[in-house]
């Protein structure tokens, strides 16, 4: 029963995140307003009703609602009911920002991309490097976007030393959107040598992570043999401890040992 | 002899898939429609002969049918004749469509691939991290995407939520169209975080794929000094279970040991 | 002590580059003028101090003057007031490089970044072989360049070869301004080997680094398990041989063992 | 004195290749074509000079001269006598191709690059499945090309299926100009499906260059320990084989043992 509820989880989640989508098409929400309103209000009692039953079936509901998932399934609820709140005054843009605050029922899926995902513990093992390496990325790039604002005048759209670090990371992480581009000989002269310097900047942080995910595969096969497998787990929470992510058939929760309820 | 049935073959859907793109190009086919149309009958009443040959040839005709061999090979032979019963009716985008289907027929060199690619047996066995991955990229590019929508306006051309998405996309695979790019400094201040955001995400990738070919390239030396080969396969059916991609010089096939019709 | 001299020490450098930036921006430079000029002094006076304390208290003055750090701090202190030194003088444009000399502050960070950083052996490791791999790609260059500029006219805004040069090396880095674009059959075509070639051109220095990086892991490794540690060091400089990053509980120089003035 | 000759060589190759570049810059070649011309032909002299020499130096000249330097030493040779010879003649753009096959010249310099270099080794053990990779992003280019001329119309510059093509290349190696962009929702839908295609595809070479560079590098490890070094070769060629490449201090062919000539 675990598993369906979760699937039907699955589904409401993506179906809320479509009609914020969906509400922000201008010819759309002209249209069809009232039914998008109507099926987000649905969507909002779906989430409430979800959010008070996990607070009334744990034990300790503080430390669930003070958790990652405790906050982002507030979040998910809260804006709809707030948008009428706030609608009276003036705050608009306010309001407006509050109902995008839904977009973040998407990270209510967070829950089922596995806890033992590979790429978490690979990204964080890596995190000092990776802090290392921005932040010499971000000295590179306020000097080189210095020297192209000396060197471009305005009419290339260098106008200022942000725009032109900004332009600096564009060429640097090879996006490129051409809105801003040197035109002067000595320019793209140095733009050309960013390009360059691009290639071995881009090898970094790929160097990085692929040995991170080298160590963590031959660690597995050397170990023990041990294959890293995927099971599937649910949503629901440990009464006495909220810890979510069992197993679909555990009878016991795999932090504290009691019961959980059927 | 089958070899050169293979080459023949080859030479023939490069040639027709030629027609399709040069059919395409509005000033050759003003000029030159009868001759392409010709040449067009010619290779469709090759790939005709072809296809009625297999099932002919073949002892379990309805296993090759519903195969994905058999149904790149009926794909790439019925769209002119469909485009002919058709084109009375009035579903013109229909019948475009349909005679499209024909560039199909480069799925037909798929055959020649070589079965034992390597390629491919490392992207199926990083295919359940693959799927993890590319399902958090799309979470982020939400919550990136209606950030941009909020703070850009519809100047920059952020006009709804899917659009921004899209941008986001853009940036993050580097890519970087610039059909769309912010104007304000708030928003490129954004884009900055985002596209050095890029550099981590495409590193996972990459470094998914690197340790899988890593991994395979050790096995190979390390087991029993194996070495990768690859042998030239045919096209050529085997009669009795129809699986394709027997050596030159098989006189049996190596799945069911039946013998091969010379 | 010294570990809250650093980090004040970090943010008057960080305040000093957003203080150039912000005076960059027109508008900002036009409204808050005075202000702006008036912090300026206050962080080169700042640097002053900092400048001739460091000179004061290193027992040889000049290794330290004439070292990276020491040049380093002499252009981030001169540049304002060399600029009123030469403001009489008509020499606007080096006025202005001059004063943006200041941006070079930002380097004043390098200090923090870690000696011990794998990034920058691993780079210095493969430095010949990214020479190499530099000229090879520049060869290219300069061949396919020439070529486009033979195919493509003046209208696609390939005007000479430099010009084209640059538009190959933004291609083969895969950036892509899109500011010149190949307009004709002929030059789409190469442009697409262009860009299938930067594949090839983007995975080798990504390659090579991440050996390097993959070999220096496993050194680590096996050798004798030593884990790569970071600790705090900071800006203090030994007095008599005026090296820098000690850690912070040191009482002697790492490098020639003579007492550290607490 | 033959380390000498090539450094002088170096500089000959580097200049000669400015002038072609200079040359083609319209505002400095009307300014300076007398300059530029003399300079060409003090340039074409000296290398017809070492053309000459070279084949008599060696003992066997017609395997120099049908060899691969030998060819990009004719070829940087002729050019400017060939435009004299054909400048009666009206074929003027055969002339100017002919006048930029001296930018050829700079492959000269692959003279210098060092036979040894890991980088080639490297991608020709892995061509094999560089082929087959190059094959299947073609097939895939085709189909997807023909998609998005299905899906998007002219107005959106996906004119003809070939054009389609290189906009579907320019997409999935992430270079992006922006010439072409999808406009409708179910292109950029698409569009967006390629992009998330081509992180894969490009960690795909990436991988294969990556496990080739890890493969040699503990090669050179396990078997003895030998160091990769880099000897400073010239291009001194042997009298009896024509083999180039030899070490400054070599007296002897490394290849067939004869006497070099001092």
């Amino acid at each position: 029963m675990g598993k369906w509820f979760d699937i039907v989880l699955i589904f409401v989640i993506l179906f809320s995140v479509l009609l914020i989508m969906l509400e922000s098409v201008k010819q759309i929400d002209e249209e069809y307003h009232r039914t998008l309103l109507t099926l987000e209000w649905v969507v909002t009692i779906l989430f409430t009703i979800e959010y008070i039953a996990r607070i009334i079936c744990i034990q300790k509901p503080f430390k669930y609602i003070f958790s990652f998932y405790g906050i982002i399934d507030f979040l998910s609820t809260i804006p709809l009911y707030l948008s009428y709140v706030l609608a009276g005054s003036q705050v608009l843009l306010a309001v407006r920002a509050f109902r995008l605050l839904r977009v973040f029922r998407i990270l209510k899926l967070v829950r089922f991309l596995g806890e033992a995902s590979q790429l978490k513990s690979a990204l964080r093992a890596s995190s000092a490097k990776i802090t290392v390496f921005l932040f010499a990325v971000l000295i590179l790039s306020v000097m080189l976007g210095t020297l192209m604002y000396l060197v471009e005048g305005d009419e290339a759209g260098f106008t200022s030393i942000p725009m032109s670090i900004y332009w600096t990371i564009v060429t640097l992480t090879t996006v490129g959107y051409g809105d801003i581009a040197p035109i002067t000989p000595q320019g793209q002269f140095i733009a050309t040598v960013i390009m360059l310097l691009g290639y071995g900047v881009i090898a970094v942080p790929t160097g990085m992570v692929t040995v991170e995910f080298g160590k963590r595969s031959r660690a597995l096969k050397t170990g023990e043999d041990k294959v890293e497998k995927f099971v599937h787990v649910n949503t629901q929470a440990c009464p006495s401890c909220s810890k979510e992510g069992h197993r679909d058939d555990a009878s016991h929760c795999y932090n504290c040992g009691s019961l959980l309820n059927e």
